[in-house]
């Protein structure tokens, strides 16, 4: 589990990977036209097939010379669920930090007027 | 918008990092305490958050020897988002090839149907 969401979020952490996925979500496409669309060479398209095959996102099949890329099984559901825990993280602390700085406001103007009596 | 998602992804993509996320969204705490946490030297665990620090993940804060660290301004809003987007042309996409195996599979059955007779 630890592996997988380390190999999805790498994957996913280059802009060129995301278009390819992008891409696939229309539909299927061989090697070379997902080179050609990205502009890259046929090496360089192979390298990140190749991370988003390892991270189970592509899935690629070989007919004759061509190799044609379809979306993987994984449709990210333990990445979205990682994100969606952080963002509950993240609003109960900002909440809480909100909270002592409130506190601290209410203090300080109650120190302020109880200076000018 | 590119480098931050990218950013982000790689920083989410190793587990002590994540911890690290996981353990600020319940409290801050200083470059040593995490360390010790995550078993971890401190020169590993400044580089850790060095990464956090940089996708805004994390916010550092220096007073006297100790370094405080806190949850970062980001809310990881465009990585759900893309992920959602994802999400939903990866369902598409499935539904599209289903329909297609499912008419092939009724072509196959007719016509084995009609070699029969």
């Amino acid at each position: 589990m630890t592996t997988r969401l380390d190999a999805a979020f790498a994957a996913l952490s280059d802009p060129t990977r995301r278009g390819v996925l992008e891409q696939l979500g229309r539909g299927d496409a061989s090697i070379t036209e997902l080179a050609e669309r990205f502009r890259m060479t046929l090496t360089g398209m192979k390298k990140h097939v190749g991370v988003l095959e390892q991270a189970g996102l592509v899935t690629t099949r070989k007919i004759g010379r061509v190799r044609t890329c379809r979306l993987g099984p994984r449709r990210l559901e333990e990445e979205t669920a990682w994100l969606e825990r952080y963002r509950q993280l993240w609003d109960a602390r900002f909440d809480e930090l909100e909270q002592v700085v409130e506190e601290l406001t209410r203090q300080e103007r109650s120190d302020e007027r109880r200076r000018r009596k």
